[in-house]
């Protein structure tokens, strides 16, 4: 037990002081027709939680977790999986999300790779089985090894190709073999650092190829998953080809796979990328391609993922209106994709830090239902392109009409049409009164 | 005349102190086996040069331009017209670019709006005649009245809509009469203040069946010209449909005309966008989509669209190389989409900025082609993709490999290929001694 | 009338649907010992509401206000001043604050500058008896003039310090008149464009003359209110002198006048500086130097000053924590310098944005009371910091040590000390209990 | 020997495609006045180049340095202490920099850190005494320790104040042995991750007092270099106190001490506090706060730390032309604060680096003697403000005017001063001219 002092996390609303209870999150209380866990389907992730000490650019680790001091590589792995199923149970949480070798070690050869990872995949079976904790989804890491440094699908190198290929088949299996909801790629060196050595266009060939072998895997292998797309737009590398939700809807055009992919859509990336989280959220959902959510936030003045821990309660509460009125999950979830600040030293920063993360996202998720019951932006909206569906406007958008035709009508009707007030201080008004009533 | 102190600017670089001469663009020098006119294609503007009158947010005009001063709107345009073709003229610029409200008075009513344009193109063409002057670029302002505060193709309203669409059925009539190259279609409020009141996907729709009906049109009037689309990310709005070049990418291939466009790319709204103006053009090549650009820059340390004069020649050199290596500009050219400093209060001004965009255009295109001479930098790519070549690499790109297939020749082989450098530095340094060479 | 459609508005949060009463501001409720009223002192301003018409750089005005219809210039400035005072007091905010140019028209000489604002400061007065208004502050506008293209205090010419400095004296003495509680210096052009043509030195010698001249005039007229400075980072100028607080702060020191003036903090001048609004105003408190606040929020994706209504309850609550914790408001107020989006052109809608805005700050003023009652952050501050009451910290902070008796103690005690978490994770739970409770 | 293929580095601008020689750094070469190693006085450090092994946050180190593969520490500072002096010797560069522990082993003790430390020293003296290479400057390395996870002076715990004063006391005292010319404090971690649990004025006051017996034990041991700060806004803190110059200007200010630091400007800070670089070194020499360099280069789209070498020559000119208009460096230098990109991984790349930054450096020097040579830069400035050396601004500048009687004057005078022409277009393409002649 890595955990001792702290027990199986419980709601209580009344222990004000406490920070290890639920204050909002109630697993079981039914909102908008569901409960809330059957809504918010939050993960864990093991990467930050299990395998990061607490070191920066500037710093050696801080955390000095007991589970990373094993020096053996395949029992520090399945010390790392003690840790993990603890912590995953005592928090309460019904998912978690892993990359291969977050769980088990690269070895020194690709045999070694493949063997250590069948075995530890065995290990979170059985604990999969014992703590009917269940696999949000699994992911390859195609990016921390210095053979990846240039990249992995679009390494100049097709051999480092093949290398990152025979990680994600392997992947993709134990994800399936796992009962795993959903396969993530994020392509965190797939990118450039700089133009001058080059080939976009060769690069993207090879990105797109490289995708379609996942989509052909999957229907292979009849995985009934997802797959899903991470977008970032940069960090590590100068600037990343799955920039955001838009850059990636015409990379999947390009190779006639979108309707192969959703979004993993994760809230810093979205503000790296220059757009506000419901941005990304309602453009995935707009084009067809929502997917599932890396739940977190960054730092609104510095210019790096910071991975934090949620906290900013209308922005999660726009994202899951986005989220229910689309329909709510499918196989998705929310992931917490957060890495305690270096200074939350503790271990139990570790349980208060994702306490909070679900705590607010069930504010969120009941103060979105609160504006569905009566939904004033939906009204708004539906009165302000009313138009849109009366004669001129439905002649429009059936293809009807053209710039001749229009421009002789516009002229034979004088027409002389003045602008509405967009009322966007009422609705943020309206919306602080849900917020804050 | 309004510059009537000032002659036709000539090349003599032995004029140091004189800023009224070019330094470097010489309009009939060859370089790289075509002279610097038919490389470089420059365009001046009309809207910042003859309709601004140096008023920004917090502050009035403070150029006092004579021709502003006419009261009477049709006098006005016509004053404004000698001054711009008097202007180009003395520059020795070979095209011009115009929205239809820059040279012709919106009026009162949309047949004051025709008739003007009417007249004003007839004008225009004469003005054309008269000086040898060709038109690059016209398009329609869709932006600047109050009606469309909330969008034109995408506003609420379709009557709108019709508005805009009788302006650039107008716009795009007299820019083939007027013998334009190409024609130009930037969204500037094509986009949204808040999420509360907007509707992505109906949005969406409408601006790409407003698209389409310009593809159908160009072809129904025959016009031989370029379509372009001008991406920017923001401002004046929060967010901008055609944020950038990957974005618009995917929105043509949403609506099937991805043959039918070329990109418009403009160095401010590239860095805007988050990207370097270099990889937008490096971008746009890339997929294909390439057209034109409006030759800028933005302040590094400024938020917003500052539209300099161009004057960062390592970076120019860096996108002059591209689109040489791209087989040069076809239809496409250089526009100068730049405004004075609002302290730059004289009339020299006005040439010495286009000047120096022209002159810095210039030697980027003599380093461009210095460096193709013997072109380390295509060298280099060439070597870093090599295996792609090889069995491996072409098997990969035929589509000839799966997953399986690869995971298991990775085995067989116990693959273990290593990361080589890229170099970065030495290409910096490379470039460095083109250009300062 | 202008608003007569529009009765006095009242506090009634029953009325959910009805936008135009207050849902938390309730003047005359007693929160943390004193009213909201007295608390708050809200302010509305002249600029935005009265003489902006709803342009922007892409676009013409909007909103086509009456008041600003009235082509002479005194008969315009006096319908504004109607249509104010109609305004604030039917919102029943109890202070408003202007620019010189704001409520008296420039005229064609600086003589005639003086008669306008002399007869308009009249109106004014009589203004305010009839309506119980009372003056926030006052100041001049020294940046919209063309003149002032190149700064005020910092111009190149001191003919322009000198045609500013008469501004500032008239301002000065209305704002004495008129009951003003403060007067503010905000540098809209103090500033550079480019460092190629700027002596930085010499431009903040003649600023800092130009503050002491303004202090002793302050003392001359026995003007009891307090003298404020705004800090700005850039726009419209790419650089600022007055960047941030902390500059500001320099910049008084150097000058001596650092116990003359305090700092009037903008919320989205704060971000547009790289900081939070929390951090400008807790920095300003902890230098002893905080005023009065410009409550407004910029747009988190966007590089310019949006001057949106304040919306975020969570930052402001924060700000109204730190301002409390610190005795609250002495002559200071908030000062809403928003905007209404272009878009929002119905004439309710300026009612809108400052119903949301002082909402908005009511909810954050209950909040912070709320975290006051039993304070867990001042507690947790107290906590983290405690040992440096004791011997060590003390002797440190008295002087008594030396580096070399500190390297001594450490090694003769050996000192190890270890890290303790900073539990911010926990702090954000904490706080979003509070407002979310 | 760690390079044993690479030999002492010549200049040789004839090698055009040798990466290994100097095409514009020739140390002798004299330049306005002084030979270009005088004005120059380049470093090389510590920490990137060999502490650092090309890991970063998403990955392992790619460079695989032989001399970090010693497991002894102390063994390991030795072989690191070889290769870095083979490296300085062969790069010719005069000077180095670094932090105790670079080139010390921290221990397990503050005793074995301090017996470490001077045995590393002694180390240090003989090799620069066998090469003859000095020592720029020395500093204490107070951030990476997970003790200084919440700062060093500005820590919640007086002991870890004190370890970071003893640090500090061993690294002045090595410094003065060595013969270093100056001493750096950077503030690494003086900063907070969220205002929710810190207390500034507290932590103003230790780092303050800090600072003060950092200039005690300077003239306490007779060091006569140069105490220098280096600002940083942010990273890894969320906020750092040393921001910006202006910031560190008022800081030192307050504590007394304005006259005992100067500055140690890093170009990537610069950009990160959204400042250009060449705005900080203005800044500096205006308030007579210019010390020293650490030149490098940021991403200008990426919002963290990339300490690449620095390409930019138009900035550098700048830079080098503000810096010998002011009279050079006396004790500063340029320091090469870089590191290479994560995928050069060849030894070479090292050289390659280094090579481009000293020969960019070069030319900007050229550069810059071009500009002074007919320096129209300082023309235009003094013709620009001549007028306030004329009797109106002699007599505002002196402070024998009042705003009552410039008031008066103003009237008296019926002034009506006019902006001029700031001239920004022509500066900026003079420049150019000089940059690409």
């Amino acid at each position: 037990m890595y955990f001792k002092d702290i027990d199986k996390i419980a709601f209580d609303p009344s222990q004000v002081e406490n920070p290890l209870t639920f204050k909002h999150y109630n697993a079981n209380e039914v909102v908008a027709g569901k409960t809330m866990a059957e809504h918010l389907r939050f993960a864990a992730c093991y990467w930050h939680n299990f395998c990061w000490d607490g070191a920066d650019v500037f710093g050696q680790g801080t955390f000095g977790r007991e589970w990373l001091k094993i020096s053996d590589p395949m029992a520090q792995a399945k010390a790392k999986a003690d840790a993990a199923f603890e912590f995953f149970s005592k928090l309460t949480i019904p998912y978690y999300c892993f990359h291969d070798v977050d769980v088990s070690p690269e070895g020194n050869s690709i045999k070694e790779y493949v063997d250590n990872f069948a075995q530890m995949v065995d290990v979170l079976e059985q604990k999969q089985a014992e703590t009917g904790l269940k696999l949000l989804w699994g992911t390859a890491n195609l990016f921390s090894n210095p053979r990846y440094a240039g990249g992995a699908a679009t390494s100049p190198d097709p051999e480092i190709f093949n290398y990152g290929a025979t990680q994600v088949f392997h992947a993709m299996n134990a994800t399936k073999r796992l009962g795993g909801e959903n396969y993530v790629l994020w392509g965190g060196r797939e990118g450039y650092e700089t133009l001058l050595n080059t080939d976009l266009r060769q690069e993207r060939e090879q990105l797109g190829r490289f995708m379609q072998m996942v989509v052909e895997h999957k229907h292979k292998i009849g995985f009934k998953g997802t797959l899903l797309i991470e977008p970032k737009p940069q960090e590590p590398t100068k600037h990343q080809y799955d920039y955001d939700t838009a850059t990636v809807y015409g990379f999947l055009k390009q190779y006639g796979i979108e309707k192969e992919f959703k979004m993993n859509i994760e809230a810093n990336h979205a503000t790296l990328a220059g757009h506000s989280f419901h941005h990304e959220i309602a453009t995935a959902v707009s084009l067809g391609i929502f997917g599932s959510i890396d739940a977190n936030r960054g730092d609104e003045q510095n210019g790096w993922d910071t991975d934090q821990f949620p906290t900013n309660v209308e922005e999660l509460t726009l994202v899951m209106y986005e989220i229910i009125k689309a329909g709510g999950f499918t196989t998705g979830g929310l992931n917490f994709d957060c890495k305690l600040r270096r200074q939350s030293v503790d271990l139990q920063d570790l349980f208060i830090g994702h306490i909070g993360g679900m705590d607010h996202m069930a504010i969120a998720l009941k103060k979105a239902s609160k504006i569905l019951e009566n939904d004033f932006l939906a009204k708004k909206v539906a009165e302000r392109y009313k138009n849109w569906n009366g004669q001129l406007g439905s002649s429009i958008m059936k293809g009807e009409s053209s710039l001749e035709q229009l421009a002789q009508l516009a002229l034979d009707n004088n027409i002389s049409p003045a602008h509405k007030s967009g009322q966007q201080e009422m609705l943020e008004n309206r919306l602080n009164q849900v917020l804050f009533s």
